[in-house]
């Protein structure tokens, strides 16, 4: 279905560690062809783009996943951009939410996917790398991850800005994953800057999260913890 | 699809007043054939059992809701129980949610629908008097509300058993609607008593969201209410 939003599991569950198993990559390919997640152990980060899934990894290796790897965490979208190609300048990471209010008005308490094409002045990612042990919460995992920055890079920053309403499900605001267009390097998106983009961007008012039914998820606490959620995905 | 829930808005837009419109009732049965909601300017609760749905009114009235009738919030199922007819001493409504976990261990996060069946030796319920003007917030509907209470009737309960963490979206804990098996009572349900009632219940873990694409809903502030909820919902 055209720019439904296929969640599966909530951020809160993986702020909480809950990270064992997950959906099928194959599974997820046939509800989207573009978005973002991560992997079993939350190792690493996942972009999707034209139904090519990528592993960003800590240690900076990048590889194509596979069918039988399993997201614990995940939102993709048939991504069917209602607004294309508009050319932007994007000073910080701030702007392209500023820019997407502009192109898609009142929209606030819905879900927007994005997409950003071009040649980046500043590119600064992140990929987190993975659980010690079971259930390990993704707040100890920020302090491990590794950080790259790139200057002129040319790529793509895919993800989703989330209404306020959405958080501890999805990340409220912002959510962005890159790829470099050469496909060696990637992650989740810091900070960027782009004098030349181009925008993508389609509304997402049908949302459908499925649960995952593991004792792991259903013992999880699940609380609210906007500013955790700020900090390690915003 | 068998017992994925279609929820129409968020429980916070329509405490926000969000009831301009909504979803046509042709629609939601094509997505569930049992369920609970209100009607357009908050008129009233309905619930759906068998692919009817009633539209209880605070007048006392009760009919058969028409497929142009339109709901700002709705939640509704193909509900297809794995439990059915366990028979349940209910001494209050607090009982079928002990009940429902007993039934169904290790779900505390995800969904269940549950329905009873049976003779309430107790039964008190409301209908929402519908706004006074366009965007009247729920909260202050209560105290307009029309409370009955009846004694040894007969009827069908039908309504949702929500997670803490969908607090805002859904009714986090219990939101329950009952109609008579007369078909000539029912609304939301406040409080209840059944010596030999039967339960029926299902787990539903895959939750589809349409979010309304009005100025209205993206213009609200759909500020977290737990509180203000509980008062007017649970």
């Amino acid at each position: 279905m055209a720019n439904q939003l296929y969640q599966y599991s909530i951020i809160n569950a993986l702020m909480d560690g809950v990270a064992s198993g997950g959906i099928e990559l194959s599974n997820l390919q046939e509800l989207g062809d573009h978005g973002l997640g991560t992997f079993e152990s939350i190792d690493g980060e996942m972009v999707m783009i034209d139904s090519i899934s990528y592993h960003l990894r800590a240690d900076g290796s990048i590889e194509t996943a596979t069918a039988h790897n399993k997201l614990p965490f995940a939102m993709v979208t048939n991504f069917t951009p209602t607004i294309s190609g508009r050319k932007v300048s994007l000073p910080d990471k701030d702007a392209i939410y500023k820019t997407a209010k502009e192109m898609f008005p009142s929209t606030s308490n819905v879900y927007l996917a994005l997409k950003i094409d071009g040649t980046f002045q500043r590119m600064k990612v992140r990929a987190v790398r993975g659980q010690r042990y079971k259930g390990q919460p993704l707040s100890e995992l920020g302090d491990s991850q590794a950080v790259n920055e790139y200057t002129n890079i040319e790529g793509t920053v895919f993800g989703f800005r989330s209404p306020p309403f959405s958080q501890g499900i999805s990340v409220a605001g912002g959510h962005l994953h890159f790829v470099s267009a050469k496909r060696d390097c990637g992650g989740h998106v810091l900070e960027l800057e782009a004098s030349g983009a181009e925008i993508s961007g389609a509304v997402i008012k049908d949302v459908r999260i499925e649960l995952p039914e593991s004792v792991e998820f259903n013992e999880a606490k699940l609380e609210k913890d906007a500013g955790g959620i700020g900090k390690i995905e915003g």
